[in-house]
């Protein structure tokens, strides 16, 4: 059993967060399983993590494993990818590289976990790992704060970052959180604002946590996990691939009561994010754009495809939170009549209610009833002779 | 009775289209109303146009009118309106202004009528003035021609303009005629491009098509009305007034298979165009733009609230029109599997079958089986000790 392995239990013991048995289990199944293996998923919720550990240690040929409801043929592929990571050697470097970059482990049940990653099922993360605030994690939880997930191109235009930053800006002047990717472009211009306006903000990233993927994002990073935090499911050290990026996708997704895109190309990664979010029956928003510009055709199909809201502003996305729509007063319409009756006067130059009769083609009943209305409102004036615009 | 008042006729005469007592019964009418008066509507359908001038001009006092099923109030308000208008006089200015002008009369049943005006029902113009070539009118017939209103701000970006030629200029290269407004900015923009594709273009005009409004596009209207048509209701001489801009609009709407707008403010009048179309079911598109452009936001609300379809190319307008979606072919997406062993490969330094597996996290079958739908695809390749990426 690695869970018994002294080298992992010492490892382990200086992993904030992973002191339980059921703790350090899940530490070893992160290390064990690529992000959103489902059949784990699904064997930690009928066992437990230590119990489902066991059993796969033991090659799952247990026969409750086929009881709980899981297929042959699941068990069969999920034993031949998990025995070359079922190694005491793995999971006891993932916990010294925790231990040494100040890594905190949180897993289902501890009181940072937030509640709205549940919605993915057996597709939920086994374990987090947070450089910075735990905390900030645990505010993320949809019962104590409303958060929206900010995304988009990597190579965005000066409107695309334009547009998120205000975004971020005046959402978090609202009290909402920002949950984002650290990514170049729309992901950094969130998470920016949202530190420059004092509000929360969570970075989830693909690799490791204590990596700084890209490499130029160093210093947001930090500023990140001391404000917030930069979480992953990810061990610490794993290099971020192109799959891993799609699975952390899905946490975003599941993160934000709420996802909007920013920017993207027509074919981008971030679409993924908002396929997850529809598919979590989250509200999904793009921002439109100028159809000249490739870096928001993604939007547009998101708009025309996938009957995304469009978002034009902060007040949109409090409105898709159900944090309630800004009512705005609008002066009524002016009556048909008192258009035809303004159209038919003038400035300078007073005219006669026939005049203005033959003019509007109203009816004198109307035309007067409509000057009537029309003074109160002071837009027109009687003067010699009849009436003029005022 | 007018119809018959010598200096009426002799001025129609000279009116080419105005020759029948019904076509000049029709020219009178155009004269009485202001556009849009769903009692002349009403009483013309009933009775024709002849015999509803005669009722007219009789005070409505008939019974035939009431069982014809237009109620006392619509018919005392209608005498009231109609009455001042009720003068010879009128007529023959307006029969001799299009004389003068070469303006031509078209009514239903014409030829050149166009049928898809019948879906405004009462509302219907009872005749159309034609400053051009009444067969462009004829070619709008749906039967015909696809067509498809472009409208938009006057005060239009040169995004806006932009977008608005582009897509004029390819509808038209795909034979479908464009109607517009003739206003500066974006109705201007998509008329010349649709003259300079050489296609079909229609100019539905609020005041006297003798006239020119704005008068900075007095070349435009020659233009227009000498490849394709300017048209109004109102009859030659008539000053353009904010209520028949707002009447006129429901002409371009009705006149358009579907309607496009590509830019307009968020209490534009171009919204009123939108309007009509979504209430005579026809396709409403709006172009989406940058979210910083006053400009634009009348098109994202149309997509907010009124369902517009989000239009970026001509292509999307001609699916609206039911003229096809173009099918475009895209390579499949790699399975999750192929994503998860390109990810564990490199370009320099085979790897084999067993650090691919243990990098990847699947079940060697599985990558064996990515390695080589990847490998046919010529996407990785063998080489001394494993696998490359290629």
């Amino acid at each position: 059993m690695i869970l018994s392995e002294r080298r992992v239990r010492s490892a382990a013991a200086r992993v904030q967060g992973a002191t339980g048995d059921e703790q350090l289990a899940r530490l070893i199944w992160s290390v064990v399983v690529e992000p959103g293996d489902g059949v784990a998923g699904a064997l930690v919720a009928a066992f437990g993590a230590e119990e489902a550990l066991r059993l796969a240690e033991e090659g799952l040929a247990d026969p409750a494993v086929v009881r709980a409801g899981l297929d042959g043929r699941s068990i069969a592929a999920a034993r031949a990818r998990w025995e070359p990571r079922l190694d005491g050697a793995l999971a006891t470097a993932a916990a010294v590289r925790a231990a040494k970059a100040g890594l905190v482990l949180r897993t289902p049940g501890d009181d940072d976990w937030p509640s709205q990653l549940d919605d993915l099922g057996p597709h939920a993360p086994l374990a987090l790992w947070v450089r910075g605030e735990p905390d900030a994690l645990g505010l993320l939880d949809a019962d104590r704060t409303w958060s929206a997930a900010i995304v988009g191109a990597r190579a965005a235009t000066p409107y695309g970052e334009h547009v998120a930053a205000e975004l971020a800006a005046e959402l978090s002047a609202e009290g909402v959180a920002i949950v984002s990717g650290a990514a170049y472009g729309i992901d950094g211009a969130a998470h920016r604002a949202a530190l420059g306006a004092g509000g929360l903000t969570v970075a989830v990233v693909a690799g490791g946590a204590d990596l700084v993927y890209p490499a130029g994002h160093a210093r947001l990073f930090a500023e990140i996990a001391r404000a917030g935090a930069v979480v992953s499911e990810t061990p610490p050290g794993t290099t971020p691939t192109k799959w891993r990026f799609l699975a952390r996708n899905r946490l975003i997704a599941a993160l934000g009561g709420a996802t909007v895109v920013v920017e993207a190309g027509a074919r981008s990664g971030t679409l993924n994010t908002a396929g997850h979010a529809a598919s979590l029956g989250r509200p999904l928003g793009a921002v439109p754009g100028p159809i000249t510009s490739t870096t928001s055709s993604g939007c547009h199909r998101l708009l025309r495809e996938f009957d995304a809201q469009c978002i034009t502003g902060a007040g949109d996305v409090l409105e898709m939170l159900g944090a309630g729509p800004r009512t705005v007063t609008r002066p009524a319409d002016p009556s048909p009549e008192e258009v035809r009756v303004r159209d038919a006067l003038a400035s300078r130059g007073a005219r006669a209610l026939d005049e203005i009769v033959r003019r509007s083609g109203l009816a004198p009943r109307d035309a007067q009833a409509a000057l009537g209305l029309l003074e109160l409102a002071g837009t027109v004036r009687r003067a010699e002779g009849g009436w003029l615009l005022a």
